[in-house]
């Protein structure tokens, strides 16, 4: 099986996180983490913010040349505000992508824990404790907001889903993958208790 | 006064405008205008639009190459969800400008409505209107969608005020311009009645 490299995003106004890993075959191996900071531009260059968000991604897309882009997509939110900036902030990412002509999909948070941990409510804790132990690292102290976007890329490895996408593939013929797909290819996954 | 090209973008996920004028001093011209019409693909291809807008818009930017990027920005909305699509299209888009370096600024209906008018509450057929008038030219019947496009590069004509921006200039700087700056140059726009 060819070797593919998935790129994670974990899209913010404030801190995007990223990760990449390499997938072969059932084998998954950590290729790059980190964060994008934004804290410190205030609320007023929020614009400033969208650059230097689809710059760094541009750059390590260029750097990483990934196979495919996976996305966390929170579909609920408290403030109109604060989603159409959080959407603003996905699309410019999500363009850094669609520049390359790089196939993006999407998932719910749920769906990303599930797929992870086997537990759609699991903690974060417990989320990058199995990060871990599949990728056999150790998170640097100050990367752990990357956990999310690492999350993304290893649920997207275990499935075939293209919700977002520059894929050639229809979009209704993926949902052959999915949680019940990959519990069939990865019996060894199963919790038994 | 050196001639520049600027673009504006009203976008949305049904139906995305875009407006290109040329500026030479107090000189303006319409280069071209038109319509993304994104309302054939389902709900679930989401995901094609966010495509569709990205590769068209990127595809004028490539062909009228714009000095300025001028975005119609709605600040409100009834529903979290759809404010997430909008942001969406907004950052694709942003993004097709950003990829080029091309400053991007926007503004809000209100602003744009005043700039064109002299009445942030003015109707869309007065705004039309007034822009067929400035820019000495008719609107194709199917065209009209592309209104919101158009006004929103004619407002930027008229001020410099960053706030999405790939610009040098800080945007503390650009306040300067606005209707008031604009009033003081163009006293001949100035209704009396």
């Amino acid at each position: 099986m060819k070797k593919k490299i998935i790129m994670g995003i974990d899209p913010g106004t404030t801190i995007t996180g990223y990760g990449l890993i390499s997938v072969e075959g059932k084998q998954l191996k950590l290729v790059a983490y980190g964060v994008i900071r934004l804290g410190k531009l205030t609320e007023a260059s929020h614009p400033q913010k969208l650059k230097k968000i689809y710059d760094r991604i541009s750059g390590l897309v260029e750097a990483y040349s990934p196979d495919e882009f996976a996305i966390e997509a929170p579909f609920h939110g408290k403030n109109i505000q604060a989603m159409l900036k959080l959407g603003r902030a996905q699309g410019v990412a999500i363009a850094a992508a669609l520049a390359k002509e790089i196939p993006v999909f999407e998932y719910a948070p749920k769906k990303i824990k599930m797929a992870v941990t086997g537990n759609g409510g699991s903690s974060k804790e417990k989320v990058s404790g199995m990060l871990e132990h599949i990728l056999s690292f150790k998170y640097e102290e100050s990367m752990m907001d990357a956990s999310d976007a690492l999350a993304v890329a290893v649920c997207h490895s275990y499935q075939q889903l293209p919700l977002i996408s520059g894929s050639t593939k229809p979009i209704k013929s993926a949902k052959k993958g999915g949680w019940g797909a990959f519990l069939a290819a990865n019996p060894d996954r199963i919790k038994k208790d």
